[in-house]
């Protein structure tokens, strides 16, 4: 096989469910082609890490996989592949997602043909799609912290007292809106399936370059989702925050306090994902959505 | 003036702007009129605890005015008026609100009318209404836990983490749904305009004998609020905690562990609430929710 | 068998595809069990007109089912159930509805069990239901038009212009709110699965003495649906109609002129549904509504 | 002045109360200034005809006034912009639109401050902005009727009848869905805060290059707004049409056919319209939707 990709990194999360049978069937064929393998460190149980099949990998972390591979393989859900893109996006690596058993948006290699899908796309058969990311940094006292990424949504989020916040948006630096509600979503086209649409965002196309801005529960019945172009910077001034959060793709979060700025914009570089050749986008939607059910 | 009523309790929260000369005012007008008053004992601000007013007044705790009293009249907003509400529903002595500038929903007798206002209403020209309440038992490895009332809604909702939370629901036992959201809102009539409608349920007219359980951004496009009548026995088994929490009116609440099972239904008593004589309930509707503007 | 109901009416739409295979059963079945059956002279086919077990039947109009008959079978989906409904609800007959091939929400009853299933009905079987009607006038002129009846929903809608209508609604003489919208629906619970749904209305338990109204399309934010007690009297006064019409199940409709006043009531007599024995409201609801779907 | 345009046309709507007021105002101001002024013959009211002003400007036809003017302006509100703006686009002039009374997404100078307002504007003192229009051929038996052009949407919808209507939307010649509704709005995002709005559409950024794509009332509760990229094409083949129409801006349509195709892309040239020179986006949101508006 005359693959395209020379330095493949590997990554999954330990605990799904068979997943290591999985694993050592990948890497298996993957060294068969006299390929350069990068396993990531966190994606080996403990019960294997002797196994033979690591000897003939790279073990290494996420970072370095970025720094060194040309392609990254995700086995696992949707879940697995945000929380791998967030750090590998810095690296430009263009990543696959292999699922294991229900299609994802995003891991669309089911793994029951796993080795035959791989074997055509590192020849280069596959359909290329690029992902906006966001980059959100907050500032708080006028200090900025360390930026976070999030290939679905920046989630400013009430917590647990159940109290609504208040905030006021900003786009280029023009006033939007006051907003009283359980918080806000800015979602990329990627996010627009997931959390944005169950607070009733609109999908966006998944090459589309904008942003939406879902409220959650808003208090003001006039506060509906809005698109914009994602060139815009959004600013959100958090003027009464109980104990808010800002979420990053669900996965991870900062505290919020009274008065933080929480600037978001896209993030310099897309995520290159690579999907099989017979990829069809709205074919995703209908399946992950349901569509075409009627009350009959 | 011939009052109708005998044995007046007051509660206010100490905290509002300019309450206690609100306060000083009624406790002058009902003393006037040779009425027996009772005093909410933490309505009165450190300040003042030594006023003359107050020996006039017995000041006592709120369930002694629910035992004590013939009618209660709380000074302030809507929470003000729920608060007060879960602690006196029991002892079912008719309630009035006197609000602080801002019409409320449940609060309709203006600040600046306060003495006309009460002046005919407590010689019986007043509109009474009755709100039914929600009573909530958590039920915990068998065990119930002491119930809670709640008059706007019961809500379970997800803590901080922002992780959706699971659970089934079933109504006079039979099953209804599993549902994956960030939560569940059983409300009345009376919150029905408050943070159901944020979640996207629908109005009730207040005296419609029925409950709505509004999802809260639900994982699933076909979950719908449901409204049923107030004889149903709602139950809603947690499968998938995480750190969700039930609150009440949004003003108390209780952790939820997995497999809780929370049982909700109609308080045998509804809360007496009397309306100035004028008042009109979709007049009230149409000032709070704007109705009637269009983008012209 | 001893059947509780002696005097059986049937009724069918003769295009319903293979309906007339059915028809035939279901006669030959009741003959046999030696009851007295009203076969609706709508629902013969032309070319089945003179067969032998039509001989066996009285062959009559829906008015003398409804005269004569203590039960009216109706063969067909919901949409010819809810045809029959309000010809026969003014005479007070229960019915049974058998569905086609699709569960319905009012035919409960699967063809390929018909036999069997009406066997145990007919002897006492079953589970009861009443479910009210909407009873409509429309007032032009000062003239009251004759009244129409809905088991589903009652519509007043834009017609094929494309202009939006304006109206006020009042409900027992107090006025609600101006709305500008493509039209306004008002529904029973048995068409809160239906029409309004779509139109995001909330679904009302089946046995919730309750309407609501669901605004379509309202230019207005704030306009929301809104659930009102089925003791109340809505009157919708429509000030510029364009060529709007108001619909009755979406079945048969009435032109609407400027300052027509449509009145709209609970009919004074409820449907009887008789379901078979093992319903269960809730488990329709999940298989209609595809409750418990998630986007995995 | 030293006017940037020099050959100035004027429509309005001869039935906008007042307005014939305001155009001699307009025109004296114009003439005053030097400039050639093109009045659009159907903008004269009758009463008018023979006035002294109107012999100071060309009377003519709208597309004459395509194609002699480097502006054109529009006084009335923001149905009367969109009706001259699908006459002028094909001629890429850039229009202004002065409202009378109401400010307008559309129509921002307000007719108090027309002579001062314009007056500035016309020396380079506006902000520019770039609107995209919606071209849409009917294909009829595989034959392309003549094209029509809207600046708010699409509309393809159901008529007087009251059935919904059935189709299958493609785009870029994938299949999307099959749908059962009331019908489909295409927006543009000028027309997001229009008629989509009401039927649940988010708004999009007046600069998005995007269309939406609303379902209007569907059957199936799955079926959402969604965003693509305006280098669509989008294909909408109607397969059970009723008495279906497609609208335009609502302003005209065309009746449909089972099985006519529906092809709708961006027109090739964007409109230009002058905004004040302190023209905020924002804030004409704001101030149309009532944002900040809260249920105190």
């Amino acid at each position: 096989m005359n693959s395209q990709f020379k330095h493949i990194g590997i990554v999954t999360r330990p605990q799904t469910p068979r997943i290591q049978e999985t694993l050592h069937l990948l890497v298996d064929f993957l060294c068969g082609q006299q390929l350069d393998i990068y396993l990531d460190e966190a994606s080996i149980d403990d019960g294997s890490a002797a196994s033979e099949d690591w000897q003939r990998c790279h073990i290494t972390t996420k970072e370095n996989l970025g720094k060194k591979c040309d392609l990254v393989i995700v086995l696992g859900g949707d879940g697995t592949f945000l929380s791998v893109a967030r750090k590998i996006a810095p690296y430009r690596v263009p990543m696959i997602g292999v699922n294991q058993g229900h299609l994802g948006f995003l891991t669309q290699v089911p793994r029951e043909h796993m080795v035959h899908g791989l074997g055509g796309m590192l020849t280069g058969k596959y359909l290329p799609e690029e992902r906006i990311l966001l980059e959100t940094s907050l500032i708080r006292d006028g200090q900025p912290m360390p930026p976070s990424l999030a290939l679905n949504d920046v989630v400013v989020s009430r917590g647990g007292a159940g109290q609504m916040i208040e905030f006021e948006v900003f786009i280029n630096g023009e006033f939007v809106y006051t907003q009283r509600s359980d918080g806000l979503i800015v979602s990329t086209p990627t996010g627009s399936t997931a959390y944005s649409l169950a607070a009733g965002g609109p999908i966006l196309q998944a090459s589309l370059r904008a942003f939406t801005l879902v409220p959650i529960c808003p208090q003001s019945m006039t506060n509906r989702p809005i698109a914009v172009a994602d060139t815009c910077e959004i600013e959100i001034l958090v003027t009464k925050s109980g104990d808010a959060r800002v979420h990053f793709d669900g996965q991870s979060f900062t505290d919020i306090h009274n008065f933080d700025r929480i600037l978001i914009h896209r993030y310099r570089h897309p995520l290159r994902v690579l999907h099989p050749a017979d990829y069809q986008y709205y074919k995703t939607l209908r399946q992950k959505l349901h569509w075409g059910e009627q009350l009959v």
